[in-house]
């Protein structure tokens, strides 16, 4: 595995001084992107593939840091050399986007009017936002046109994005264990997730950088939430069954199963690094995606500025963006006359197995991109 | 409606000065029970049928109160003259659980050994030890044989633990959309719920009676999750879909689509009435009931010592307890040639199925306790 590992990485840093006319009306100024990139850039600049981030990643896509060899990128397994998105042969891109708390300008960054942290003064932002900070960054990075795009839950929102919104600068749309738009079960978990946020003493209405705190008890309950829904009541059952960590019954409100165990840890990890501001803002954004509700609800007319040649894939065992919603997607695509492949994996592991190492899904994904590099060597 | 309401009622309540051994070994001493009575009991005294309550409801589960005419039982659509549960015919008696908030010992009752609120001293109780303290309330109702002992939900979990407990006390077990044990996820929802309560500042290690204060803000997270868990996705897609209250985005994280405005209503609701100790207690009591995990897991074995008549009724879109929850208690009974009638109603409603008014499930229902009057007056 480390031998097709893109070894050691480090992120880079871009700053744009034109403001961002954002979809909510809103503008950011004076913004900096953190990026990863792998591989090489081929003389023709045809072969960059542009990785987005779902909610709590990152631009480090794989690799790992010369200062921590353990913190390996998130989606390490698909890209490197010889892997699903082979770097000997495409130069990779991944971006933190806008708001996210891993470099790039965000909630905790300064905002240059007070020179304070933005906090709750951050402007929301949409999947149409990132996706315009996206094309900025391949403008500066003399990328005219990707490869691919490509992404996984929300990053797939993002691929689904650029194929509509830039249709001439991408090849390829790859979008992941994706929706056309969150249902209402979908925002009603988000929602009790920012509500625990908010209604933590410590968030002070967004402002808790002031006040030296992190409302780090809201952040645990949204993340173990969250995770519930990323797994699949199957995969739990395997993993976690009803096993107790200590044999028997205690008879108090403590941690007795390990799958309480496990999610607690999991909230603790989570409540440690991820910035608060960022959990409302991505959560947002989710919830407010939505390419159809321009063109009254009718997916077929937001999907026909796409050029793209597609891949979707979802995994049957997904109960939050389960194979029904890419079928909605596949449809509208077909609808439109474009390349679809569609793969529904028979996979245990719920959303989460998007980023998980699956045989089938992943020589799909290689079989996919060997078509891809084909075109780029034509 | 109304011609068919039990109409008026008024609670009772029955002191119970003997102390009750609990499954986690401890006692509690000294507690009160508070009921409901609708219809007669008859001369023989064959006609009596409990209804057990699930997490937030109580012994109030038909009619209304002479102060409060709104205040209608919650299973008024399914007890009353010419109802299901007719009481016309039957004895019905509702009780509100021992540790539950709605009048019965529990947490916030005076601990007798301080003279103030037991709090987190009150013991854990289990379903099991509900069922004990109801056995005597029956005890001193005079009721030896239940004609049926009938729930939903943790309520079935009660009615079912009565069919092994007490084999010879009742005649017919009705147990609906429950389960023989929660799945690992069920257990992780609860942990959440739990987790947002006891990470609220107010909750002071569940000695907040004494400050004073009420962990409201985790008690109404823990209030929105359970809804969401309550309602089918399906169901949600219908109420709410992606409707929003103001016609478009706000781009802010205030309450904007429906679905938040209505879980942010529930949530607030229950945290008006509901005690946030109860809550712990109840959700552990659904967590630890699994009666095969005394027989390694053989659920025939632990339902062995049956004799009742069962009816099983599950709902096609619960995904708290689905039907094959309800298929494996099936199964086991069968193994052990019981009488048992099992429908599967194709509902929308998701697990709140079995609270609301659907024809084919009420007639269901009607049909089988018609057979039980049959028997009475036979």
């Amino acid at each position: 595995m480390r031998a097709r590992s893109v070894g050691v990485v480090a992120p880079k840093s871009m700053r744009f001084a034109e403001p961002l006319r954002l979809t909510s009306g809103a503008s950011i100024a004076d913004y900096t992107l953190v990026y990863e990139t792998y591989g090489e850039l081929n003389a023709a600049r045809s072969n960059a593939v542009l990785i987005c981030h779902a909610l709590n990643a990152s631009h480090h896509v794989a690799g790992v840091y010369a200062d921590d060899p353990k913190k390996v990128g998130w989606w390490d397994n698909m890209v490197g050399p010889g892997k699903p998105v082979d770097t000997n042969r495409f130069f990779v891109v991944g971006v933190n986007n806008l708001g996210s708390c891993f470099g790039s300008t965000g909630p905790m960054s300064p905002d240059p009017a007070t020179g304070k942290p933005y906090g709750a003064r951050f402007p929301v932002v949409t999947v149409e936002d990132w996706v315009d900070a996206q094309a900025r960054l391949a403008d500066r990075l003399g990328i005219d046109c990707w490869a691919a795009v490509m992404g996984g839950s929300l990053g797939g929102m993002q691929a689904l994005s650029w194929s509509v919104r830039y249709p001439q600068r991408l090849r390829h749309c790859v979008a992941i264990a994706t929706t056309p738009k969150l249902s209402a079960q979908n925002i009603a978990f988000n929602d009790v997730a920012r509500t625990a946020i908010q209604s933590d003493p410590d968030f002070h209405g967004g402002d808790y950088y002031a006040h030296g705190v992190v409302p780090r008890r809201g952040l645990r309950v949204a993340r173990m939430l969250g995770h519930i829904t990323y797994l699949s009541g199957e995969d739990m059952a395997v993993k976690f069954g009803r096993e107790l960590r200590n044999g028997d019954y205690a008879f108090g409100y403590g941690v007795e199963f390990e799958v309480e165990s496990y999610l607690r840890y999991q909230g603790d990890k989570f409540s440690e690094y991820f910035d608060a501001n960022t959990y409302l803002l991505i959560t947002r954004a989710l919830d407010y995606f939505d390419p159809a509700k321009d063109y009254g609800g009718d997916l077929t007319a937001a999907l026909a500025p796409a050029r793209a040649g597609f891949l979707l894939v979802s995994f049957t065992t997904d109960w939050r963006f389960p194979p029904a919603r890419s079928r909605e997607i596949v449809a509208a695509l077909i609808d439109n006359r474009r390349d679809v492949t569609y793969a529904e994996i028979d996979a245990p592991h719920g959303h989460d197995a998007f980023l998980l190492d699956d045989a089938r899904y992943h020589r799909l994904v290689a079989a996919y991109f060997d078509n891809i590099a084909a075109e780029v060597t034509r």
